[in-house]
């Protein structure tokens, strides 16, 4: 049973008791462009007490730096050294996991946040936004040239997804030796700010499923994304929090990574998933139902 | 083990034991435009010999009337009512074991063919081949606007799969009540004339893994697919034979309705799938190579 939080001197302790707050974003600090209340104010409050501030999310669709933008105009505080989004995680495993040689390429399903990762970490690519993948003219497999140099499809969420890419990627995964399968993340779905849509995970379902094979997954919960934290930022696994709104996600990826974790109900995740006979077997340690909850321990 | 058939009286005995023969297409007959060598041949030996001929394909982009159309091109005798669909079968089973109400629609992802057979049958539908749900565009849910009359969502093979129509099928399979999640077929790939391309199953994978839910499926293996053409022709299972190149489709098909099977290894299916440590737990009754193995009881 998660400890549900509910008082002031709950909400203290919790804060004394972590130097390091990892926080999910969309369905926890915000939805699409509409910040969830008193989320603000609650990070201020963190930081105003010391504590390390980091953003851990599954979204692909921007860059690091793109997503600072958004940061900014929604009124948060961050830095780009602060953000650990699941296409930097991606770029930095292909760079550095699977040292992809530099005369070797990435075939992206996906849109300018991973292209702009992978231009950061020096890996180079097709497929993505190039128009000539952005289409819905028929793929023709007896006019398409197999570059033997592809060796990794990456996708991650493409709202521009057709069968032009998907083919493609297939064949390089089906004819390339050794080609890689990578996934930014696997989420199913995403909050938007009007309702739920279908996630990364729905975009390279169709590769799943024609290829009978999952991929590496590179995003919340695995491993490879707090590696990619750990390589950069020195914490204390015991004195850190994930603060999430998916237990498949983000409470999972803390409890892998021996995080205590903290699940919020403003997002995914309702009342219903977390009690009762059908409750979901990921048990956080800590529920509250919004961040904005912590305000209280400055007397707001 | 099945039975490897290479003599001339294996051949005759097959034919004499069977009189209704069920043929898939794709792999079988042809790769995509190339007739495979002798097919018309056995055909015309089989016709010959009394025996009743049907073809049954998953092939959900082309109506009855537009694959007649192909048969014709390719000079392989054939009759539209000989011809069972995916596609046909679906709208069968949406008018008459659904029983959609009139005033009802369905949401359509797939090709012009489901949008023939859904009309012959009177059934309404929106989506499809609509151009404005073909489109790359970004597809906004503030926008949208649910069809409270859409009670089932159908999904085909669908070239222009895109975000709008994977994010409108899954408001009305999540937001409608009673909204029913049907697939004309769940193949992994099909063979196009160049090779292999994702299939009609990896089309809807994306809805499946975002509903986490499994679709009711029409096509082969499914016996829906049966149900319809034993509606329209009354054979004798026991004197009835499939034909495919594909275990868990055409193979799985036969033998969930009781019919005899015969494997041919010119599409999907490989001698390495049917034998040794690591063969499929699904045995055809008889293997050839090739469906033009049969010209061999005529002399030829």
């Amino acid at each position: 049973m998660p400890a549900h939080l509910t008082t002031r001197p709950e909400y203290s302790l919790l804060i004394d008791r972590y130097d390091t707050w990892m926080f999910d974003c969309d369905g926890v600090l915000w939805h699409g462009d509409r910040l969830i209340e008193g989320a603000v104010e609650v990070l201020e409050i963190l930081r105003k007490r010391g504590k390390r501030i980091l953003f851990v999310t599954n979204n692909a669709s921007k860059s690091r730096k793109s997503y600072k933008a958004k940061f900014d105009a929604l009124g948060v505080q961050a830095s780009v050294e602060e953000i650990y989004g699941s296409a930097y995680a991606s770029a930095v495993y292909i760079s550095s996991v699977m040292k992809l040689p530099k005369d070797k390429k990435v075939y992206v399903i996906g849109m300018a946040g991973i292209e702009e990762e992978l231009r950061e970490e020096g890996v180079s690519f097709i497929g993505g936004t190039d128009p000539a993948d952005c289409t819905l003219e028929p793929f023709s497999l007896s006019s398409f040239s197999l570059d033997p140099d592809v060796q990794a499809v990456l996708c991650g969420l493409d709202l521009s997804v057709n069968y032009t890419k998907l083919s493609k990627a297939f064949q390089y995964l089906t004819r390339n030796p050794g080609c890689q399968f990578l996934v930014t993340n696997e989420d199913s779905t995403f909050p938007s700010a009007d309702g739920l849509l279908p996630g990364a995970g729905a975009i390279s379902a169709p590769l799943r499923y024609a290829l009978e094979k999952d991929p590496i997954s590179i995003g919340k919960p695995a491993k490879t994304m707090l590696d990619c934290i750990q390589a950069k930022v020195k914490f204390d696994p015991e004195r850190t929090i994930m603060i999430g709104d998916r237990l498949n996600t983000d409470i999972l990826f803390g409890q892998a990574g021996g995080l205590a974790t903290l699940l919020v109900l403003t997002g995914i995740t309702s009342k219903q998933d977390i009690t009762g006979p059908n409750a979901s077997p990921i048990v956080p340690d800590y529920v509250t139902h919004s961040i904005g909850d912590l305000r209280v321990v400055d007397g707001q």
